[in-house]
């Protein structure tokens, strides 16, 4: 694996293509409207630890990318229906393709046109925001999970293209650990997201807002509770230690600098939110599988509301 | 019952003193912020069937009014601190004290100083907005139900103090149906209160816009079966057919012209929301029987968050 396609480079994708190219990887990136600026001024990183701007490889049309060794997907999951079109023209025989995205059950959607073999589902961990166009502000965690997408249970385990995979974010200096079961990272995902994400939104509030208000942290917890009981009932690997561990991120959450989800980041710049993939999605499986999520119904309608308000012009 | 004391003259007090006034009962008003209007202008009441304005007994201090027959309590319950003191000065041997206020348990709080018999609660179904100081919008609704405060079960009946008063709204033009049921008229009031008012805050709708948005009706139907569900529990007296009851009304305010609720109205008037009396109350009183009201709970949680930024600076 040593060159790389990425889809969409807003926060995530632009993260990863300047920690990639800054490891030694090719990274081509293809860009929406930030094309001009970026092919023009490069990627800038501010975190903690450095202040870097890098030359990239920009496009603004996939027909004129190299086919590469991986394709990463960081497109926003509203915007999936492109993905038809674009992946077949950056793929050759070995490409993985590497789904970066928020919500669950995207993967599934994705192997309709492309081979299940080759698709693995990334979870991130990040807090990232764009800045500016190219220009990416890296705030706390700095994790990419990784699992391989499986059609059946039998063919659930980590496979040798997920293992390759760690080790190049790992190199580019992003922790990323080969899971076994794609079904339950990408569980713990939407209970990281759907309180979180959903009542930033709703309540104009950034995370240490929310998780900084007793009544909210409380409500932050019971939903998570909701999402961990669902998530067992649909065949997910969720212990307790998941709820310690999220009760204890909250707490971690607390201390950083002021920072929203990228829902919240998308309703303020008026752009649709992700609740197909984040909400619509889980409540869907876990309706198949007779778990309850009344919290997580009750958010997901009145972001419904708030979106198509925000989307028209009500 | 000839004279009237109104505590309280905003949307409410001020469209129960006009219609009495018109009726030919004494009224007299304390105000606060509206009193130097209302002393020079009286009360205007604009509706569908009239258009009046009236000169009116006003007082900013509760010390310079007669003792009345009937004081109708029409503060929001968040100024109740305030009745302890006025109260008493405007009581005879036989005053009535009607509590018209939102929520529930009020009237055992103002038992603390006032005999029990005396207590009369009264469930406004009235849709009036106070557009300016002393002028008074009605827009849809037009009843006062009536029931006598009880502190054991022994004692609930209907008593012939709220069968003089009904009387006396009606001939003012107000419907109102003395009730056997202080607890139950009031459950039926939170369930109307709880989910409009709340999601009319939280989502920055009026009341139209949530009944004509189909993810938010079906919520709204949702908490109210919530609410039902737990007042059963409690032993209110309710049964599907006021589910019923609400979801009609709920297709009869699409049609009504835009309005909010008071605690909408209040919010955007930078006050205190009537959490306490609604939600705090119920969840409380629900608690109690073991009924549970998740989603009652999240939105009062989201309120709480709302209401501690909206009265503070922050």
């Amino acid at each position: 694996m040593k060159s790389f396609a990425i889809i969409g480079t807003g926060a995530i994708g632009g993260y990863c293509a300047i920690k990639l190219q800054q490891a030694g990887f090719t990274v081509h990136c293809l860009l929406g409207r930030d094309y001009a600026f970026v092919k023009q001024h490069g990627l800038t990183l501010l975190s903690e630890q450095e202040t870097l701007t890098v030359p990239i490889n920009a496009y603004k049309d996939a027909a004129a990318m190299p086919a590469c060794d991986v394709i990463l997907i960081a497109l926003k999951t509203t915007a999936n229906d492109a993905l038809r079109n674009i992946l077949p023209q950056l793929m050759h025989a070995q490409t993985a393709v590497v789904i970066l995205q928020n919500g669950v059950g995207i993967e599934s959607e994705i192997a309709e046109f492309v081979d299940a073999g080759k698709i693995i589902g990334g979870s991130c961990a990040l807090i990232i925001n764009k800045q500016s166009p190219g220009v990416i502000k890296h705030i706390g965690f700095n994790t990419i999970d990784l699992a391989q997408y499986y059609v059946n249970e039998q063919q659930k385990g980590i496979t040798q293209q997920v293992i390759d995979l760690a080790d190049c974010f790992n190199k580019a200096g992003i922790e990323s650990t080969p899971q076994v079961d794609l079904f339950t990272m990408r569980w713990k995902k939407i209970v990281r997201n759907i309180p979180v994400n959903g009542l930033s939104v709703v309540l104009n509030a950034s995370m240490q807002d929310l998780v900084s208000d007793p009544a909210i942290l409380q409500l932050l917890l019971k939903m998570t509770e909701e999402g961990i009981v669902a998530g067992i009932k649909c065949d997910a690997k969720l212990t307790e230690d998941f709820f310690e561990l999220r009760r204890s991120q909250f707490e971690a959450l607390k201390k950083m600098p002021k920072s929203y989800p990228s829902t919240k980041v998308d309703f303020d710049a008026k752009q649709p939110m992700e609740l197909h993939a984040i909400y619509e999605n889980a409540i869907h499986i876990a309706k198949q599988h007779n778990a309850s999520m009344p919290l997580t119904e009750m958010l997901y309608q009145q972001l419904k509301y708030l979106d198509e308000r925000n989307t028209s012009n009500l």
